[in-house]
């Protein structure tokens, strides 16, 4: 199976997946699950639903524990981008494409429609299909990734920072709990849902999880600066105009674009204990550092 | 023991444990760990956690799950609070007489606030003193209570009600989900947190709490009518100034005094299962009842 086919296969399941795990708008209250849905369903690149499939292969994981983990990361995903997007955050109109949710309903659906997904993701990881011991450590790994001192904690760091100039090891900080816990337990949740992993792979799991965290966000700041907003699917060149410290602003577009590449190296280096088994998570770090949008 | 007695024993290890699983303010990010510790601690009457604890004595729970589960619910609360209390919802200044998270930090900080305290309760839930089991089955309690068919549903139907005329079975659906959903929650995840309660017990247990879930909201709104802000901690006659359908509003003020008893000895009724064991749940139902603030 080439890679492309590999992406296919694993973004219908988790579609299909999405679709499942989340309230029907035929449910009361119909209009908050419809704005969950519109949130949710039909966009996006779904790179930690991604990185969880692709983990799972090193430790034989059941597709349908991948989805329920899968699912579970992206509607926190999700969350934080419906509340990044409110007028008291950073107040932006577009996302993925469509208008954001405070713009197509109300600022108040904003808020509560990303206060349920974050329950959401936890109704969703507790689902008959991993067993009690497999839900209790997914949910600690989310909860963590997600809270204070990972995603939630991030965003804090990053609001504090607008207009201030971060040294690069504040910025380094600020990005890895921002975006790094997320994607670093999207790749733990993986393997989490198969057999137990041992210490050693879960930290080559974490190394592998810090270069394309770190990447990812290079290459965000890359393409913030070097691409329009329709590509985009959401606002361009809006780091800069807020004054929000980046690596292009820090280092400068040659050194961040070197930069991505020593850490797709890095990423690839980590896995060498896996062998052949991680070829979609190296395939996934090319994916991250190529990406045009 | 006497209730006071018991009371003021539980809520001594509450604030406790609030403490002990609640981030430092000397961790990074500290300013958003001070304002999750500013709206959690130091207030609040704890209504949940009393249940909690006092459901777990019919089920032999070590006092250590419970204050595990307490804190868990309590978060989950109080997070509620903070993002009800945001302009783009309530717009209130005033809570647990302090000024709420908007008013003593910014409305970002407040939004992350709510945010980060929903992850805590996950992550305070798959503490270590609780089962893998345990820790699975109350997940699932606390994420459905929260979650759009629990009491974010209900502030969203709450939301919408504004301003409308509500008959009285769509007031007490919002209500039930609202505030009730996690009432019921506090209940049974007192009695998960000990040895297994059977379905029947569940179900007793069930009917005790719409009972007292439903008496906080109709004694709530008699009191939004009765008693002054500085009593209550919170801005009073918000709720007629704001055009929202009251128990008050709907069924006037002695039909809802009524009703408060009547509510009284169906919670009572539904313990007579369990004898003297649920001697604490039947002083905490009088308690709810009896409250003037």
């Amino acid at each position: 199976m080439t890679f492309e086919q590999w992406t296919r296969a694993v973004l219908k399941r988790v579609e299909a997946a999405l679709e499942h795990y989340l309230p029907s708008e035929k449910t009361v209250p119909e209009q908050l699950h419809e704005a969950m849905r519109y949130a949710v369903l039909g966009g996006g690149k779904r790179v930690r639903p991604l990185l969880c499939h692709a983990a799972g292969e090193l430790t034989g994981a059941r597709a349908e524990c991948l989805d329920a983990a899968a699912v579970s990361l992206e509607m926190i995903h999700v969350y934080s981008l419906v509340h990044d997007d409110m007028p008291c955050m950073d107040d932006d109109a577009l996302r993925r494409g469509k208008p954001t949710v405070h713009v197509k309903y109300d600022e108040p659906t904003a808020l509560l429609v990303g206060d349920a997904l974050q329950s959401q993701a936890f109704i969703t990881l507790t689902a008959d299909v991993l067993s009690p011991a497999q839900q209790a450590s997914l949910v600690r790994e989310l909860a963590v990734a997600s809270g204070s001192v990972g995603m939630a904690g991030g965003q804090a760091i990053d609001l504090a920072s607008v207009g201030h100039a971060l040294a690069r090891p504040q910025l380094e900080t600020m990005h890895r709990m921002k975006t790094g816990a997320l994607l670093r337990a999207s790749v733990r949740m993986g393997a989490l849902a198969g057999e137990a992993p041992g210490t050693d792979a879960l930290k080559s799991l974490d190394a592998y999880a810090a270069a394309v965290g770190l990447a990812f966000q290079v290459v965000d700041d890359i393409l913030d600066v070097t691409t329009d907003s329709a590509t985009l699917g959401k606002t361009a060149g809006k780091d800069a105009k807020d004054g929000k410290p980046t690596y292009v602003s820090i280092i400068g577009l040659d050194a961040s674009r070197a930069l991505a590449q020593q850490l797709r190296h890095d990423a690839h280096a980590a896995l060498t204990p896996f062998g052949a088994r991680a070829q979609r998570l190296a395939e996934l770090a090319d994916l991250v550092v190529d990406r045009v949008s």
